[in-house]
């Protein structure tokens, strides 16, 4: 087919597959130019393949040629930004300012690791001399971390740049030494291929081995499918859908030889506002709540899909607030029509619910593919008869769950799983009384805030983005910040060679 | 029925199940005295519960609180060390003196952890400071760890002590601040009791919560199956056979909700001697080989059951001395006489291949479940044809694997799958020459040694005992050492707290 982009695969180029596949505007369902094609099963191979023979040498770089490596790919995305925040705009109708700022989180995440990895403390090497005197002799140990092996990493939609092609997964595998091949996001294939093109010649600049990185394109779920199940492949890294995270769970552990496969999916992030925050801050926290549940459409790993407030004098005022705020919000475009459908279909089975109440709704007509801003509130008690209506929807609406007592609000974080976040609104001098509170939020979340909203994800050393199931697949491991190396890292320890 | 003993959950005792088992000696199979129950589904779900209703208690205990929790294990340990291990030795054939250093091991891995969690540097915080100015503003972000939850701990076979109820396992998950329930092996039940009777004892005197901690008897496969399907349960340790550890897994692959599972399933620990080490040492090499893989009747982890030397012109004397060595050799009671059976089994099934030479093997006749030491050869060339003559045979042998070249040995290498360690004997001067093998060595391995023998691990801050699978289900995590513990931990961040 003419117009057609390749794969790449390591520094080839290849195109055998006749499944193709378009990218499609979300602001009007029109197709955007340029073809793709499904990933073929002999091209998995061929990447995979290639990746397994880059490994040892790329293992064996230095940390500073791989900084030289994850620098040079920062070079050229900041060359070719334009392009890139042209193409992103067109298949994403995410707005340029935010594609600006996500690309400049794009580039830091990848400076980030390129300044770490040749940080002795950081990965730090652990060195026991030999104590031959003592009984039993001790002989000289020293652990030293290698990369496990060639990652898989599905690029995500929500995060064209910062979570797809060059974002935390692949920068954090390359960082740990692994090849990567990323299988790209079927939403955005063309700012996909460019910024492949920039991590393939920023590659072939440093001189890094053939097959330390390629892209496959694939809109098919066999393409990931295929690359997960593949012998060569030591680990798999994914952000999206809970669906999808569990279905590639259980290729992966349909595998002969285990790996780790990192997940993130996700979670309704719930806020619990205690009466005196809300007594003396409910203005600002209307308009606060909403801000971070509409954020990005509500398309963040990270929106408050649950706000759980105790009973309080200004309660009605507070819902009469936000049902004001609400009615006032503009619907937004989501990332593609099939994104806005689930989330008007889920909201409306929720809503339908003769439990749930709506308090307001965007007053515009949502056009196509947009989402329209909405809250919706329950009674506790009736959530923990009817847990599934807390479940994550994936768009800019949230569920206000009023609750009688601290007691009922800890009941609700029993009953509604793992998290990425939680979040507490209470005056300082009130939170002594609530470590009850606070135990159970860690508890079920990787990250615990204290007035304040929970969308923002710090990029750094101290950030956590990951919880107890279903938020991720492993609570020990983060995708977001410098710890995210962690997960494709093991240590050997080598003894006796002093 | 008379005699029997409870098993223990948290400060209860219970004894409802009816199938029954005793433990039989393993000099002459007699059965000892006292019986044991496998545990039934109800007491598996009540030590689960009560595991649960504990976690937060203890995972808010401090580090010192539990650092004397882990001592007072010690003190009793030390205390009750006689009678411990009178019964070990009926129950296990294992000799005093081992047992006396294996509970010295014990001992010391729990105040090695009590020490550990009591410094800082070790369970490290990171604390990122606001920096409201900047733009966009960084919060307070302060990272530390928690205990994931309780954790199922399996009780090793072949380390009665030291990796069964009071091991490195259930020691390093107490001091991560997770309550344990041990699945007790049925090869040392009384031990196993008065092992459990210890840590409950400690837990009551040092005000820990009820449930902390759990022994659970069983035969049946079904009472470790339970435990790890439980959803209370949060992390799996078991170290044990490949089979053992494959079919776990595939327990935990098929739980709602996922958890991780580490399985140590041992390894072929292969050896590498070059031409140069052979030519000059080969006495020495004979003799140490022989000791390091008839240690403990060949029952650890770390014996080399595949020995791949370099073509030389000492081959032929050093296969001679080889079979003088073995032949002098005595037989010694194994665990049991099904894993002497399996032993025997398994080793006839290799020997009877026309590929593999017997060398030599013990000439006393094995008694009653005794492993007789031997010594098989191969060419490199068929083993790589038929690789399943590689595989692990727990007990004392080891196969000779005859290599022409560096270039067979790598091959060699390649096949045989994931180590927990991997040798190489070399001259120093030549080391250099060899960085192609320790490489691949450092890829198919946790450990690594040069010029010395994989048996004996050194419990520290730098081992690392787990390696690619099959050795283990994790490379990135080990049994042994401190670092054990992060199996149990997972990093929760505290953002805008200060």
């Amino acid at each position: 087919m003419k117009n057609a982009h390749p794969h790449i695969i390591g520094y080839e180029e290849t195109l055998e597959g006749r499944e193709f596949f378009a990218a499609i505007s979300p602001l009007d369902g029109q197709t955007l130019p340029g073809h793709f094609c499904n990933a073929t099963e002999t091209e998995i191979n061929h990447a995979a393949q290639k990746a397994a023979i880059a490994a040892p040498a790329y293992r064996n770089a230095t940390p500073e040629q791989r900084a030289a490596f994850l620098n040079d790919i920062v070079r050229l995305l900041e060359e070719r930004t334009a392009e890139i925040i042209r193409i992103c705009d067109l298949e994403t109708a995410l707005p340029e300012t935010r594609l600006q700022g996500e690309m400049g989180r794009t580039c830091n995440q990848l400076r980030m690791f390129a300044t770490q990895i040749t940080d002795k403390t950081f990965l730090e090497e652990i060195h026991e001399e030999a104590l031959p005197d003592r009984v039993p002799p001790r002989p000289d140990l020293l652990r030293k971390y290698i990369g496990i092996g060639p990652v898989v990493v599905f690029g995500a939609s929500n995060f064209p740049l910062a979570f797809s092609v060059a974002g935390g997964d692949t920068a954090s595998a390359l960082a740990a030494g692994c090849p990567v091949i990323v299988k790209g996001h079927p939403l955005h294939p063309y700012t996909s291929q460019l910024v492949g093109n920039c991590i393939r010649d920023a590659a072939q600049n440093t001189d890094m081995p053939d097959g330390v990185f390629s892209l496959l394109h694939g809109k098919s779920n066999r393409v990931g499918q295929q690359l997960l199940a593949h012998p060569a492949i030591k680990a798999g890294a994914f952000t999206g859908s809970q669906n999808g995270g569990r279905a590639l769970l259980q290729m992966v552990n349909q595998r002969h030889t285990p790996i780790p496969f990192f997940a993130e999916m996700g979670s309704v992030n719930p806020i619990v506002i205690m009466r005196d925050s809300l007594e003396k801050n409910y203005e600002e926290l209307a308009s606060g709540i909403l801000n971070s549940c509409t954020l990005g459409v509500g398309q963040f790993c990270t929106n408050p899909g649950l706000v759980i407030i105790e009973k309080s004098a200004v309660q009605e005022q507070f819902l009469k607030l936000l049902h004001e705020i609400v009615c006032e919000l503009k619907p937004g475009p989501m990332l593609s029509a099939e994104i806005a459908n689930n989330y008007m279909a889920m909201k409306r089975a929720i809503a339908s619910r003769h439990i749930v109440k709506i308090i307001g709704k965007a007053q515009s007509e949502g056009k196509y593919a947009e989402g329209v801003p909405c809250v919706m509130a329950c009674r506790a008690s009736d959530l923990l008869q009817a847990p599934e209506i807390a479940e994550e929807v994936f768009g800019p609406s949230t569920m206000i769950v009023l609750a009688e007592d601290k007691n009922e609000i800890l009941q609700v974080l029993s009953v509604i799983g793992g998290q990425l976040t939680t979040t507490l609104f209470c005056e300082k001098e009130n939170l002594p009384q609530h470590q009850d509170l606070l135990d159970k939020m860690a508890e079920i979340a990787g990250r615990v805030l204290y007035n304040s909203y929970p969308t923002g994800v710090e990029v750094g050393l101290a950030m956590q983005h990951g919880g107890p199931w279903p938020a991720s697949t492993d609570s020990r491991f983060t995708s977001v910040g410098a710890q995210a190396i962690f997960r494709f890292l093991r240590p050997v320890v080598w003894q006796n060679f002093e």
